[in-house]
């Protein structure tokens, strides 16, 4: 059939989707979500099925494409192009399969992650997918095949060297900016630890978020490549290289439902870690009443999973279990992490204990891992000789910044202290507050803005002492975190 | 956030959606497929969010909106709406919960059904949905809650009669029009049967397109109600009536994986049974290996469920286990099956014999439900004297249609006759390709496409006898049902 293009001038997110009209849709016997081909000279492109029940939105004759297909077939308005009925994807048969309670195949997954990665699948079928893995389990050796598989149809990058390190940090704890200092400190003992890092999704910031208050983040494959082998560091935003994509797409059908199926957690931050070829990884689970992962078990649990996986992908692999019961440094946002971190690496006093504590043991642990022998007293030695700094500051340069002092770093102009309205200890902090009020307060769009807080669990604060300052830089953001943070209970003292 | 209405001019298929700029989106904290409130004067709606990362498709400052958007607040291209951030249904958390294999409650289910009902859910969610209730299946208790759920969020027909008679045959035999003359036949007898039928969605003809060749069928709900109160029957649309609206919805996303969830199944066929308030209903099982249920095992498990619920409902109820393993009825088509049904009331030789003997057989079983006794007999009375005829012209001329022979209803102009290349015995008919060369030829949009069938199965045939003739109204699509029809193997003779 031959049909007019119409371009609605909009986009599906993903999917290649276009839009018949009901009458031509009922002559080729097409229902919503069937799919069909369309050939505008030498290309063709499957795409998914929209009927249009009125004319005034596609005519019959004519066919509504949204811009992805647009891109994808080079189209104009206007155009004449040729549709014929296309075979759904073959991992629509499999997706069914794993519903229904069977195991996949290697081959079966492969044939899904690619379907994903190449926008065939609808986001109701891809729904069905994440359904399946939740309700059905997949097992460790599915889980490994499907970490494989989003490594094969992505970027992979390959430094030829003998070891490569990489670390991650499961989310949910506001600050926790230790890559920054974990990679100058890991990157100035000589080893590579190329870190691909991501920009908040939930959260007041992303170490993506972060390191672009001092350096540029995105690069191409190529680049990063560069930096990683010049500098044996980097801190790049893992978006922008196509690691491991089909993972994104996943996240965006499981947020409706806050579903975390565990097996695409897994896979999904492994495969990560197994596209830039690293060979010894540090993983830190924090475990926290407000964290990702509630309680040890579940911890002990997912712990064992990454070991059992790891190993299958030829990696070393350490987990840690650690404190997440409150947020870790004292700056959450953007502006307010990086100057933490430079304060931290420059030796300065006002620098966060705890998140300069918890860095230091994460390094140990990978040197540990590497050299067989306890690495705390290592680690601090090359931060404590400003060697980490350096490095930090070269990094920095090789991704396109230039050293800045903490000072320099633009903080929100509008800024309001919260003090304690009793005497006593601190008892509990909330990190969903916390998370809160930084992004109300504009944390991560606006860099300078957020929290900062002065005080952490256990520690003595008096009647009217400052609890956290909310820093924004834009009036109306600023009134309306500040009446957030009044009116609920960030910090609770005893 | 005030911003200005852009009008994309596209439907959503149902719905409520908007698309924010992604500046503005991050602004408002908002995601994919989170929720916010629009308010325009007085009227306030709740709609799914998307977001656009072109300021092409929408500029900060603008709202995209859906059709369904448009209508719903009324909207002109440039008024000025007020956006808040909105909770997401209540709905999603019971969704989730059937997800992780718990027990719904009634009240949560029935939650469920309003949103699905009031277009609150995204496909992505309604689709969790179905996939949790596909892989946790339903308890008999909550089918039940279901079905009720679904009967109360929409009309319900009450035509203050002691009985009320209903019948359904479950879908996927070409053919068998039984509805068109049962209903004559059951309310010549004086009984109240409203019956509301389905068009086609993936066959040649549902019982709404073949009693469209010769009466309307489009009724709002007080209209049928007269009809029915005038005549004792009726046969009319159910999709204009907005009977149990939530299973159109649910259908819409179970078929790009082709699930049947048995609930949802048992739940759809049910609440439209219980919206007439039926007292009485005849549920027809065809079994065969092209059927939509393949074994007798299955159809006895659907029977038992059938009972249990249909007994929970208080309705006397009635399942018949028959033969799905042909095409019932020699025509295949709106017109061809409306031709047949004439024939057999009017007693025409030409009627189709296999047909008048199944609507004969349900008939009984419905007397005997309602009179204790058998009613084959009865049955064959009432069909015989020419009183059914009679109320069929009755229920024809009430729903605006007039009296009309079998000869005057028009056939496809373009026929091709499929001649038997060797004599013996018809061993099989695949009901499968019947119905797509029915469709293919035009069927049902085309009502005098279709095709003709002279032999059923057991029957002899010798070399160079007609096997069937297909129909078409047009040339094009013709001569591709006939190339289908010749490289194909409809029938098999033996």
């Amino acid at each position: 059939m031959k049909l007019k293009v119409k371009d609605i001038d909009i986009s599906s997110g993903g999917p290649l989707i276009a839009v018949l009209n009901h009458k031509d849709a009922a002559m080729l016997d097409l229902h919503v979500m069937d799919r069909i081909k369309i050939k505008k000279g030498s290309k063709v492109e499957t795409v998914v099925v929209d009927i249009a029940q009125s004319k005034k939105i596609v005519p019959k004759g004519k066919i509504g494409v949204f811009e992805e297909v647009i891109g994808a077939l080079k189209l104009k308005n206007n155009d004449n192009v040729d549709i014929m009925i296309a075979r759904k994807p073959l991992s629509i048969d499999y997706i069914k399969k794993k519903l229904d309670g069977r195991k996949l195949t290697g081959k079966e997954i492969d044939q899904i992650v690619w379907d994903i990665v190449h926008n065939k699948l609808s986001a109701v079928e891809l729904t069905y997918f994440v359904a399946a893995c939740y309700t059905n389990v997949m097992t460790t050796e599915e889980t490994i095949m499907l970490t494989k598989a989003m490594v094969r149809h992505g970027e992979v990058l390959k430094l030829n060297r003998y070891r490569i390190i990489d670390k991650h940090s499961i989310g949910g704890i506001p600050g926790n900016r230790t890559t920054m200092a974990v990679v100058p400190i890991i990157a100035a003992a000589g080893y590579c630890i190329p870190k691909t890092s991501s920009r908040s999704i939930t959260s007041p910031a992303g170490t993506a978020d972060t390191m672009e208050v001092v350096a540029n983040v995105a690069f191409p494959i190529n680049k990063m490549k560069k930096i990683a082998l010049k500098t044996n560091g980097c801190i790049v935003w893992g978006g922008s290289l196509n690691l491991a994509p089909a993972d994104d797409k996943i996240i965006a059908v499981e947020r409706p439902l806050e579903i975390d199926a565990e097996s695409q957690l897994l896979a999904s931050i492994m495969a990560k870690k197994h596209s830039v070829s690293s060979t010894h990884v540090l993983i830190d689970i924090p475990v926290g009443k407000e964290s990702k992962v509630k309680n040890k078990a579940d911890a002990l649990k997912l712990k064992r999973e990454f070991e059992k996986i790891g190993k299958r992908l030829k990696k070393h692999i350490k987990v840690l279990i650690t404190d997440g019961s409150q947020p870790i440094g004292n700056g959450i946002g953007p502006a307010l992490e990086a100057r933490d971190i430079l304060w931290l690496l420059k030796r300065d006093s006002r620098r966060p204990v705890d998140l300069e504590r918890k860095c230091l043991m994460m390094c140990a642990s990978i040197f540990r891992m590497v050299e067989k022998k306890d690495g705390y007293r290592k680690a601090f030695g090359i931060l404590n000789s400003g060697k980490a700094y350096n490095k930090m500051i070269e990094i920095i340069k090789a991704q396109g910044g230039k050293e800045i002092s903490a000072e320099d770093i633009g903080i929100g102009k509008y800024s309001y202290d919260a003090l304690s309205t009793k005497s006593g200890r601190i008892a509990y902090i909330s990190n969903m507050l916390v998370s809160r009020i930084a992004r109300i307060a504009g944390a991560p769009s606006d860099k300078g803005a957020g929290i900062y807080i002065y005080k952490h669990i256990g520690d003595k604060v008096k009647r009217g002492e400052k609890l956290f300052t909310i820093y924004s830089e834009s009036k109306h953001e600023f009134e309306y975190a500040k009446d957030v943070a009044k009116s609920s209970r960030v910090f609770v003292i005893k």
